[in-house]
């Protein structure tokens, strides 16, 4: 076999140990949070039947969804002796689209929501609802790799389905802010909105162009400011009058509470129907203030990092009632989660009826954050606490017991393999950052003692086997 | 989009919460095992080069891979707008293999050696030598599903590499010890035997037949017993006395140091070369003896556990020094875990002479034996600790604090989100294992006081927010 160069497929990354140790160094705190709050851990399969997953995504996605070859021969899908399906010179002739069916069944997983809904229909006779559970695990999208945006990256998504409580959605606001604080993060905004708010704006235009042109339009106000979402609406039928009519309610100012009021008196002045299901902005005003009370009740302290920000819209996304995002404010990147409710988890697969809300943490996102804010303890990087140096045969068999005793005291801690050079074993310290080294020469052996050094401050001191357990336990 | 009923691809599982924290629990005793070993943690991608993986797993491995197909027009294969490669009439003729380069150029990771050896080969120049690394990761194999054989499965790997350290082998038995006392496994054997001690058997037969066919033979002792293994040498070209001689050495029996020294009397008798390299068994015994020795040294305490297995193979693998494989002996099951040293890791990557030793936990089959035996904690089961019942609005509002400071003192909790029926909710608590519900009825909100339930005895005790915390913190 000759020798190659091996190499990664683009987009996918190799995690080493200071980078696996800083990542499990965040999804602790977020699996941690969402287990005190209740929601129970999902693991899905990295294949799914593309039956499962096309049609999901709308078009582009469907595009996105890595797809697996059949095994066998993946050309004649056969049943027994017959073959069933054969990719023909015709099919080649049609395209993708023709010979795909034939010869690839399952994909890789896209996202961790509809594995979930997938779940819930399949399990429904024997789950318990509400059923709240999380999930943490990778996902694939065939998506062009660029900076910060890779073919294999992890999700977080905690969901509740089966119950309408507004405690719910107190409780996301609750995690964020737990998840956040665990991992240091301070100066951040959890942005709250409403579904039926904006569709309460849309209908205090007064209908014109679509609600949908609207709510993408609001969604770019961020990226094209104001003049552009005008440009926008303009070019989509909405007329001055309306679009002065939306930059007045979007900029309704105050805290939490007297933007509710505000709003409120904007959507009676515009004579906002109140029995209209699908606008129903004053059932969207009471659920906020439901929320913002469930908060107060709870004794939430952390008000300050709570916006209700009535252009947070969400994207095209399938969400019906709040909304949520997170931006960390110190830093220059997207958002590092969000969520809502949503009123159809399950209708795909043949199950109505079933809501719920969730929401999401982007890890990498988050990664990024906290090493540009240099963020992560230092205790973080490192596995092993104690290197044991290995001066020869005789030193390395006086020692071994050590090492026993140091593991069984919960110390994780390694003999150096070989007798050699101690340069070369500080090198090797250094290197995987294991902060104490333990060293017995023969001297210290006579003496029944040891040397422990602490790498960082290059401090040595000649302790006893106990002190030396004690100091590293 | 019409209903459809979801399912999971063969030979694929849906962990539910249950499964899940009994299988975490599993995963966190090897892992804080191996870090306690001083190894450290790494992540490969999922999705590999076709050309990493293909050709690693001899020919039956290259039909398991699962391939992923192209992302776009995978039929025609562009650079710009020139079309590179596309899939003609004559490729569909000649079939599969002329297809398959055109249109997947990734596969799903096969297992856990081939990337690291992969990584080590990427990464050569910044690692520090000895390197040593765990993995726990799951891997994909399009093998026909079957009980207890899935097409996606974890593996879990420590491997060491860049020293010929012995040390090393001796703490894989530790470190295999520590995990089966860990999860309460008791009744097991640890196998251990030298690839050089089966080269100079195979020499010491007179050089009938070839070496591989020997170790295929004897490798399948335990299935297919002696005669078996007898009538399939014979057909392979070995004479009845060689076979006589081969079972004269493989029944070797007494203590391990007791099996050493009746082996090496064997070898000189039928005149084993101690120079031959390729088969030297005398260099066999000296690292079994060394590996038995530093265990000594340790202080290892559990010698009866230990087997020097004579006849253990470890099939056709790359193994060239010590081979391990456990087996749990009151659980009709297969190997659980098993490995060895190797010359060549990455030699295929065109980076010769990185020897190393390494092993593998089989998860599924932990987690088979632990759940025949009954040895799962029942502690294991569950997440949430607490659920607050849920009376009214009232109720609700006042036990908000409570639900905060539970979770302050770090105890998993929720809050029934809906008030309503104790019944109903008791049932919720009961079918998502939760240890303890809390009440608090008005009359006890009118005394500041609480009532714990104890679901597992049906105990009831009236509590002070302080007892309750004390209680359950």
């Amino acid at each position: 076999m000759s020798a190659q160069k091996p190499s990664i497929p683009q987009g996918t990354r190799d995690f080493g140990p200071a980078v696996v140790a800083r990542r499990n160094y965040i999804f602790g705190v977020i699996r941690r949070t969402f287990e005190k709050f209740g929601y129970a851990p999902l693991e899905t399969p990295t294949l799914e039947n593309l039956s499962v997953l096309t049609g999901k995504y709308g078009e582009e996605g469907d595009q996105l969804l890595f797809k697996v070859l059949n095994s066998g021969n993946f050309l004649k899908k056969q049943k027994g002796e017959v073959v069933k399906d054969e990719v023909t010179p015709d099919d080649l002739q049609a395209g993708p689209r023709a010979v795909l069916p034939k010869i690839a069944e399952k994909g890789l997983r896209y996202d961790l929501t509809v594995p979930f809904a997938r779940y819930v229909v399949m399990n429904r006779g024997t789950l318990t609802f509400p059923f709240k559970r999380y999930q943490i695990q990778p996902v694939w999208r065939a998506d062009r790799p660029q900076r910060g945006r890779y073919r294999e990256f992890y999700q977080c998504d905690a969901d509740v389905v089966g119950t309408d409580s507004l405690l719910c959605e107190a409780e996301i606001v609750l995690m964020m802010c737990e998840v956040l604080n665990g991992i240091g993060l301070t100066d951040f905004t959890i942005k709250i909105n409403h579904r039926r708010v904006l569709g309460a704006i849309y209908q205090a235009l007064g209908g014109e162009g679509t609600e949908m042109d609207l709510f993408t339009a609001i969604d770019k106000l961020d990226k094209i400011g104001r003049d552009g979402v005008e440009k926008e609406l303009a070019e989509r039928g909405f007329s001055p009058d309306a679009t002065d009519r939306l930059f007045a309610l979007l900029g309704v100012e105050g805290s939490f509470e007297e933007k509710l009021e505000r709003l409120l008196a904007g959507f009676v002045t515009a004579g906002v129907d109140a029995d209209n299901a699908t606008a129903d902005g004053y059932k969207g005003l009471q659920d906020l203030r439901r929320v913002y009370e469930y908060l107060q009740e709870f004794g939430f302290a952390q008000f300050d990092h709570l916006d209700f920000d009535v252009t947070l819209a969400r994207g095209l996304s399938y969400y019906t009632g709040c909304i949520f995002e997170i931006k960390i404010n110190n830093v220059n990147m997207g958002s590092v989660s969000g969520g809502g409710r949503y009123d159809n988890l399950t209708g795909a697969f043949g199950l109505p009826g079933v809501s719920g809300v969730g929401f999401s943490f982007g890890v990498d996102r988050l990664y990024d954050c906290l090493e540009e804010l240099n963020l992560f303890p230092a205790a973080v990087a490192t596995t092993t606490r104690c290197l044991v140096a290995n001066f020869d045969a005789d030193a390395e068999r006086a020692v071994l017991p050590v090492l026993r005793q140091l593991r069984e005291a919960g110390v994780a801690s390694e003999l150096y393999p070989e007798p050699g050079k101690l340069a070369r074993q500080f090198k090797y310290a250094d290197a995987k950052g294991i902060p104490f080294v333990l060293l017995q020469g023969s001297e210290e052996r006579a003496a029944g003692q040891f040397k422990l050094k602490t790498l960082s401050t290059g401090e040595e001191r000649v302790l006893s086997l106990e002190q030396v357990l004690a100091e590293l336990a």
